[in-house]
């Protein structure tokens, strides 16, 4: 009788306090969301797994590196935000100064910003994983990203979206 | 026999009827989407937490209230939507005659609007918390927006998603 | 002993191994994300359902047809890609040069482009369920759309996101 499910068990307790998000959005206002989320979830116990995919990379990015990169990687890089500070926002971007006055107030209210938050991730144990491909198709070298990270496909995303009892698409 | 995992049981059955969302975006399209999904979900005997943050809240503005404000705030609040027939599209935005063409068509087809499904929402029993932290950011007070709402911090939003069997970031 | 549990086991088994995603964006890297996810998803044995809204049902278009539409409507599915390849990117547009250097490095890449990944998704498996309210609001009609499409309405959504294990709005 003590065999009775005994593998699902666990498995389903594992579940119910498990979260996957993918981050595909670069934008500074979705990524503090995300962030705020995952590392607020990892502090109350909950396995916090963040896939990193597209524009959400940026959230990573610490400086730029073009050694051995093609024209057309080298001017989509020029583009990508390579630091926090230079991530925009999702609306009310208003040329720029909107991220300067979110940030502002955010500062007053002490709110983290994103590399603080990606920080705060780490130290509490939140998982990170950045998509390959995006980094292929994107032309980003791994020395460009912060510590720490996990490389992988789509496949592991996607066994860690079913696996999880919470799931997000940011 | 019949004390096999007594109390998972319902725990169960309660999650597989229980959904979340968090409503971060504050476009006219995705709100209505999201409003749409949770008075769905709401009739069908699901019950329904939103979570309110960031521009989501634009949703359930009805008035401005600068009294008290700091300038900067003053300056934001004045560039977010104070009523449901101020929301923007999420594109083909084109310079306000998006969303103007948009509510005409829905009108014509008998879709309720922003406003209309925020009632709707409240009628049928959706629960709507509104994201404490983004209230202090952005400057805005409590009685700028509809009633019967409640007010909260992240780690709540971060237990009703765990504890639902669905959850959205819209 | 064999009978503890019977009916919600397989119930279990089979939500633990399913995923439902609204596919709301029209923008092109956004929809590469939902069909390259499900389609990896369905690859692995998981059983996927796609509910395309809004913009989103932009990824099935392949032709316009006008006849017999209103002068608003046929505006508006002016405005609508008709193909795949006129998609846009969700930042960095660039006035259309973002998708068109995109599409090249993924090309470069071995990536499949949005048309190739319906075909993709309809091989393996992928449920595509469409918004009725949605054709009906934008005036599309189904003969502009792909093959294999089931038309349906906000309920059948939200059974499919409460019965997933996994759900995403993208």
């Amino acid at each position: 009788m003590h065999l009775v499910q005994p593998s699902p068990a666990p498995d389903r307790a594992e579940a119910a306090r498990s979260m996957t998000c993918v981050v595909f959005s670069g934008d500074m206002d979705k990524l503090i969301a995300a962030l705020s989320l995952a590392t607020s979830a990892a502090a109350m116990g909950v396995q916090v797994t963040l896939f990193f995919t597209f524009w959400g990379i940026s959230a990573l990015r610490t400086r730029k590196n073009y050694q051995g990169k093609s024209l057309l990687h080298r001017a989509l890089n020029t583009l990508l935000p390579a630091r926090a500070s230079q991530l925009t926002l999702s609306r009310k971007n208003m040329l720029g100064m909107g991220p300067v006055f979110f940030r502002h107030l955010m500062r007053k209210k002490n709110v983290a910003n994103v590399h603080e938050l990606v920080e705060v991730a780490r130290a509490v144990g939140v998982r990170m994983l950045v998509c390959s491909m995006s980094m292929d198709v994107m032309g980003l070298s791994r020395d460009e990203l912060v510590d720490g990270l996990e490389f992988s496909g789509a496949a592991t995303c996607v066994n860690d979206l079913v696996g999880s009892s919470t799931s997000l698409f940011i």
